[in-house]
């Protein structure tokens, strides 16, 4: 076969050749021949494609990743959570998981999407029940001041349904969703880091986001016609989460960057082709990575130049290429980057974004101060920004930063990832063909995806640990059936070579996260009772309060013991309970389920929840409290007694 | 205070006088005290209440539970996952969570609740809707033969809805879930080892579990009336999942033990009073560990000695005191324990029962030759079977074997672990005062639960480690807002000493769970296409097939690209999509979702799955893979288009 044959040739560098772009058959081929031709665990992912790796890479250093019982992490890692449609959150170095934020997607163990106030939040239909159930979360960014994360917010998104959540970091929940009109396939998010015009806002207030997939707009009659379907790229406000406008572009959205000085946010473009079928979509030889321009752009919404689709009153503009020729008005910028880029990165010098070039071997290096002269008119082709196009190795995806002027790039087909300097790379793209960019390769088990460094996208970039969130794990833990966990692997980059230090199996399928500093957030670990507005603030004002068939019971829990030790309600009443955790210790958390009936939810220390059902089942039921409190936890409960 | 007074003073060994069983009112002061008094992190834990632990206990064994990347873990754990409702699996010693099962709850991964496969597991509504999408998971036991696990079955129980759900370990799948009738607060779950009346039957043919919450028999009219109420002890057929039979008791059920003889099942019983309110479940100063003779009972079944209730058609015996009063011919028998026993667990060496007293401190050990003995009317009286109950310090819960005589019991109220050798307290109960039984403390962090021993539970206990689910984790994290992990700790009791090797967040709340070798398990990383009755074996096989509308949707999907590239339907169809994975290569899983229609799902190599949904939203919608299977992943769509 043609293609185990590219697979198995060196990638030297500098010269890749002939290689430099693969035409599709030869790379639907190829990817087939790394994933999916072998069936023997450790032969299949081609991590010995480019040569063998410096020595001094494998075994990990004793220790690093270990921490004493009872040491803390230093770094805090927040993670997609992939299809179960929440946030983790993990501490590093360990790797261990702390938390999962519940978003997207009901969590029978908060109560999520069964108690009112997170379905709220979550969406309803008509009927009272959740609008989704599912999600597929890829990214996950948090929300800057003076370049690097201020501990307020972070924000995630559905790919599925088009929803973006907002995190709030002091007490780790999902206070707000908002679903994209006129958007399927939201991929790529990110906060910008400034405001593009007025110099006293250098933090986050507004969220973009890429819209992947064309549709018609508006998508409400099934058109096959492809050249008709548009995509859209979203601004969100951080605050309100309300959309505050959108742009209409050609092509497609994919990952999304934004430079620190607030004026430009960018997204990678792989399907310029606007194909339907993958063919079409890999057909070009170069596609873009599309600049936005986003004080002309607020600018046009403000003057009325914007159109609406459907029945979203969100103002569209027009960023299409033929409506945005003359560089000094334009409100897009199509930078020229090649074969179906993946990733787009802003390196923490501010100065640069990096896309990757998926099936082209390249990194492409765009240099931000030069695509501002071309908005500028001074530029003669926004391509000219492009200050190096260099070799890294096959299927590139993501970039990460260690703040000393080197990138991190995830190989996917060569099972990799490889360090390189950019300025060097730059330097060698002007024509100094003796600059060395590649500073080092790593082996990673198996078919890297994202990966990030700490601090990796702040001005803090510190070059400590990197993680990369590998998409096949194979043979690297023990075998738990069809369905395997993916691999994240931790790196020790504060040398010159990268060093591995773990393997961590998680749940399919993460996509991006960030990693910083502990200091950086301040939680609490106890909610004060005033943040609810449905609070029952003494066990004195528990009972059952009955208007014709709707039936409110009040509660409250204090350990061993909740405030009623019995209540009773009629066949066929609308019954809204509320309970109240008087307890104030932290890690005071209570649970309360009623069996047979399908509740239960937690309420932790000080917060109050309430969930509505019909008591349509007469007879005993032991209510009670489902989060371990106290010796007595098990004796606490309550009865509920529904009158036939 | 004065239960500030009893916390801090130290508990000597063997005195422990007139702490021998606390009184209602000073427990509940005590227990509050030691958990929720303090709102400072690690002052709250009564760590020190008895004396500062031995040296030599802290800081763990450098790497001892940190692998090398690549390094396989030497055991498999399964873990019940707490109100997530499915199953973790762990690796030990490094303590990864490798995979988790669904079971009970809506997994929005794996699509469990959503394909039609899965609901038909889970159980539905007559409107097509899941019966119950909130669980309660506590215990997980696997399948015997000989004394040890055998790698056929693992099964885990939902408290809220008195369910229980069998997992295929082979797959690593649930494949049948089973309510239970008439029981309410469905606790302790265990699988017998052997037959009690046929030898050849070396294996697990029943599983018992015990109802904790007593209710009206049947529960259909709301009698405020407790001493109406009981509890129903419940066997479970290993192979059909069906029930067999119930016995009708006194008290309540809570944990569950079985003999390696198969002649013998308990459960520990804490609210002997029927009370109805904490302070009554309390009051006696003994409740009991209730024996059930399985040949007998299913003696009686056999000839016709039973009743049934309600709807059910389980015949139910009779096990109450009063009907069990010749111990010839006795189903059951009420042995005598400590106030409000918490865990009944089996010794390895086949010998005993052990009862951990939760609010007395101490453990009561059972000789099951004597129990069998006073079955056989050769004993006056069930208690005289116990052969020790000696002091081991506050709030023992669980206990757990390390296959050389010891056992270790994990003290609620004291933060600790007791590690004591059963012989010697056998003799120290027989009236040697010199016999040391207390072998070791080690404090925990904190409030343990659950605990077990690596085989712990098997005639092949081998003592290597111990892992113990501590239920607060209070200041051992990062912090991450209100809702704190719980914290798993690992302790390597290989020694004389047991040292304490690692800390582990865990998402709450995980109650019990099994350690064993892995070459006890031999998983299937592929599925078999036959498996599945509407498997599409061929690609040629795709297409859309309608009657009326009532339409079919067959798909296959080969990485990069679904068999078909879109498919049509109408506004109103009733869609019924199935999908079968034709890759074969182990760890190549693919998604599919729609977006908008609240649909994704996978399917791992040569796995079909399908689901249904009405197509009510007219437009165009790309249905995409959602599980990373390829560099040309984001281009692997087909569109579903539905015309108005």
């Amino acid at each position: 076969m043609s293609d185990k044959k590219i697979n198995t040739e060196e990638i030297g560098q500098p010269a890749l050749g002939r290689r430099r772009f693969m035409n599709s058959a030869a790379l639907a081929g190829l990817t087939l021949g790394a994933v999916a031709c072998s069936d023997k665990p450790g032969t299949a992912a081609p991590a010995s494609a480019s040569g063998p790796a410096p020595a001094g890479h494998e075994g990990g250093v004793a220790n690093a990743t270990h921490l004493k019982p009872g040491e803390l992490d230093t770094y805090y890692g927040l993670w997609s959570g992939g299809h179960t449609g929440d946030m983790r959150v993990l501490g590093m170095p360990s790797g261990r998981e702390i938390h999962r934020i519940p978003c997207f997607v009901p969590d029978a163990l908060v109560g999520w999407g069964l108690t009112n106030e997170s379905k709220k939040i979550m969406g309803t239909k008509a009927d009272g029940s959740l609008k989704y159930t599912v999600a597929d979360t890829h990214h996950t960014h948090a929300s800057y001041k003076d370049g690097n994360y201020d501990g307020r917010y972070a924000w995630i998104n559905d790919k599925i349904n088009s929803r973006i959540a907002r995190i709030r970091l002091d007490y780790f929940i999902c206070d707000k969703i908002t679903e994209l009109p006129n958007v399927q396939g939201f991929h790529g998010i990110f906060p910008d880091k400034a405001d593009p015009v007025d110099p006293k806002i250098n933090y986050t207030t507004r969220v973009f986001c890429g819209g992947e997939f064309s549709t018609p707009l508006p998508n409400t009659v099934g058109s096959e016609d492809g050249s008709t379907y548009h995509s859209l790229f979203t601004c969100v406000d951080a605050e309100s989460m309300e959309v505050r406008w959108q742009v209409l572009i050609d092509g497609n959205c994919d990952l999304t960057a934004t430079s620190y000085d607030g004026k430009l946010a960018a997204t990678n473009q792989y399907n310029t082709e606007m194909g339907v079928k993958y063919e079409d979509m890999m057909s070009a030889e170069r596609d873009s990575c599309l600049f936005f321009n986003i004080a002309r752009i607020e600018a046009a919404v403000k003057a009325g130049k914007f159109k609406t689709y459907g029945d979203s009153k969100v103002p569209v503009v027009d960023g299409t290429r033929a409506s945005n020729k003359d560089a000094k008005t334009a409100l897009t910028a199509y930078v020229s980057v090649p074969k179906n880029p993946h990733g787009v990165n802003a390196s923490p010098d501010a100065k640069y974004f990096i896309c990757a070039g998926k099936l082209s071997p390249t990194g492409t290096v765009i240099e931000l101060a030069k695509m501002l002269d071309y908005f500028d008119g001074k530029l003669e082709s926004p391509d000219k920004a492009i200050v190096a196009e260099v070799e890294l190795g096959l299927g590139p995806l993501h970039t990460a930063f260690d703040g000393r002027g080197n990138a991190y790039t995830t190989l996917f087909l060569d099972s990799q990832i490889v360090k390189w300097n950019i300025e060097a790379a730059i330097k060698f793209h002007g024509g100094d063909k003796s600059a060395k960019y590649v500073v080092d390769r790593l082996d990673v088990q198996y078919q890297p995806g994202h990966l990030s460094a700490s601090q990796s996208e702040t001005r803090a970039a510190d070059g400590k640990f990197l993680a990369v969130g590998c998409k096949f794990s194979k043979d690297r833990f023990l075998p738990v059936g069809p369905l395997h966990p993916e691999n994240e692997q931790f790196v020790d980059i504060s040398g010159d070579k990268m060093v591995l230090l773990a393997d961590h199996p998680v749940r399919s399928e993460p996509h991006d996260f960030i990693i910083f500093k502990r200091e950086l957030l301040s939680p609490k670990q106890v909610y004060q009772l005033d943040e609810f507005p449905n609070a029952i603030k003494d066990p004195k004002e528990s009972g059952v309060f009955r208007k014709g068939n709707k039936v409110e019971v009040r509660l409250t829990s204090q350990a061993p013991a909740f405030s009623m030790r019995e209540f009773k309600l009629k066949k066929g009443d609308v019954v809204t309970l509320t309970l109240t955790n008087l307890d104030k210790v932290e890690d005071l958390t209570h649970g309360f389920a009623i069996p047979k009936y399908n509740v239960n939810f937690i309420v932790n220390p000080q917060e109050t929840a309430s969930v509505t059902f019909v008591a349509d089942k007469p007879g005993v039921y032991w209510c009670y409290c489902t989060h371990f409190c106290h010796a007595l936890h098990l004796e606490m409960r309550t009865r509920m007694i529904v009158e036939a």
